[in-house]
């Protein structure tokens, strides 16, 4: 059982987990710092796993059996399922306290059968381009599955790397969440690009987009369809957001054929932060439109990804202040980024 | 040098920081992960740091010598400074981005002249609750006297605890950073307290509190001044909240009387959390009004402690959807803090 809770101070949601069971503390240290061993999502184990809703096989294989490259399933302890009401309801005697029981749906894109930990361990031989790809369209496969469902308000996919071992499954993976409500996150990014178009009459990202292709300082890679730079203003060193020049503002509109460059930036990118901080815990986060977008939300709304390394762990200027700091500044980030020289 | 930077994209401040001059990413992993095995914060270094703005001392003792029991010194590295200009720029040619040249201060509040390094290592005679009513007291006489440079419109005050010793000096401190920007945290805090408020002529916290105190499900401890309770939408396991009940916006107005209870349960909670979860990195942040509240936002706002352990690192869903996960749910986190007995 969970529950999605609305924090009316913040505003943000929290997903307020109970399972599993856990009869005192102890428990709950035992479970974050479970490690088994054992990993369930290795070629051959898939009969550990919940049934795939989706995968890339070779030709006459059969599903929940080897012979696939990236493979989807349902996550076994998920956040969120289907199985809960999605009645948003208002608890509080003073004041309404506002939750969701935990509905939703929560899978796991396996990237590699190959018990591949962090990506800078993977030559082209091991997980090509091709292989990225896969991912890319498994990712858009998935939020064309879940749209169809009126209830799901959002789909958030990221990619957590480099996290010491208690804290997440080492096989190379990213998760996909379906969401009855929109992220917080998401709702600001969409409430000040809303304000920006109602004032120009133009995309804030757009704009942005032209801002550092004109600027060049923060640039790491320009190609014909994608931008990957340091932000202006980053909230983390070494962070790299990646930019399509098409103004879209979902990502299952992106052609087939764009796909391509886009597991090339990606890729290089990450094992260029990998290279270079060290193996950092990091993440990448898709932002993408609501999946039901109303109110012209396509017109203002572009879609991107952020690379976010977390060389310093966030301390009290951070959780406290929402005060991120930057060292080295994103000119000098992107200047290292720009150098380092990576085999893909 | 450094720099204020506002993200067009979701109106977050950034401290971008260029010190100390970096020539390429070794160094800048070198300086993150230096430590020194020598502490500037110790009695009898006082010459080491900056000279103090404020302390609490023996009688005939001067300053910068030993026998003092807080002492308040400038950051030698300051992430901000008054010796900057404090004027908001606007760059860009696509589109405005915001900066302000690194103007503020940032101060620290070193809480004894032990080498001590986590609270729980702490009995009472070593730390009494009479020296953590003056680390509060340090507190206020620093706001106090920040609020008269007009040019700075807030003041962050926070402790980081149990954080690898790479990442923090050990000696037991806490910060005081004053900026010419109010936190996009607290902005948001007050535009929803100012929302509740027009709806219904009440504080938005004050009827949260009655809330809290009526369902009775989440407090920790009641006493005659304060409250502390995990909050309904917990976004850290353990995540525990301190909030006077009477109705202020800063916290310079908070009468010395009732300075006792605050220490009490402060420094209770803080030693409950780190027994519980075995030591986290956790930190503290007083959330209080702007130094110049405008607008009414005394009537509205209502100032606050917010304690964060966290027991695992945030992830892709934290950083990228602003939502967060919270097993177990704060209803169990309460009856864990209630039921442990710890010796203050």
């Amino acid at each position: 059982m969970s529950e999605l809770r609305k924090d009316p101070v913040s505003g943000r949601w929290v997903i307020t987990a109970t399972r599993p069971q856990q009869k005192d503390v102890r428990d709950y240290l035992a479970t974050r710092r479970g490690i088994s061993g054992y990993c369930p999502f290795c070629e051959g184990s898939e009969l550990e796993t919940l049934s795939e809703v989706f995968a890339f096989r070779k030709p006459g294989t059969r599903p929940d059996t080897p012979g696939w490259r990236v493979r989807v399933i349902p996550n076994k302890y998920p956040l969120l399922s289907r199985e809960q009401d999605c009645a948003r309801t208002k608890t509080g005697k003073f004041l309404p306290l506002e939750k969701i029981n935990g509905f939703g749906e929560h899978e796991i894109v396996v990237e590699t059968p190959l018990h591949i930990t962090t990506l800078h361990d993977l030559p082209p031989r091991q997980i090509s381009i091709e292989d990225f790809e896969k991912v890319l369209l498994a990712y858009q496969k998935r939020i064309e599955k879940l749209k169809n469902d009126e209830h799901l308000k959002y789909v958030l996919i990221f990619r957590n790397n480099g996290y010491p071992a208690e804290f997440t499954v080492s096989h190379a993976h990213s998760q996909v969440i379906a969401l009855p409500v929109v992220p917080k996150s998401i709702e600001e990014e969409i409430a000040n690009a809303r304000e920006y178009f109602k004032l120009h009459q133009r995309c804030l990202f757009c704009d942005l987009l032209k801002e550092e292709l004109d600027s060049k300082q923060r640039i790491i890679y320009e190609g014909g369809q994608y931008v990957a730079f340091a932000p202006f203003a980053s909230r983390f060193p070494f962070e790299v957001h990646i930019y399509p020049k098409q103004h879209r503002s979902g990502f299952t509109q992106v052609p087939r054929d764009d796909l391509w460059e886009l597991a090339t930036v990606l890729k290089m990118v990450l094992i260029k932060i990998i290279r270079l901080l060290e193996n950092p815990p990091l993440n990448y986060v898709f932002h993408i439109g609501p999946l039901h977008p109303a109110g012209g939300v396509e017109e203002f709304y572009h879609w991107h990804i952020e690379i976010m390394p977390h060389a310093m762990p966030a301390q009290g200027l951070e959780w406290g202040g929402e005060i991120y700091l930057d060292p080295p500044a994103p000119e000098t980030a992107a200047i290292f980024l720009r150098q380092l020289e990576v085999k893909i």
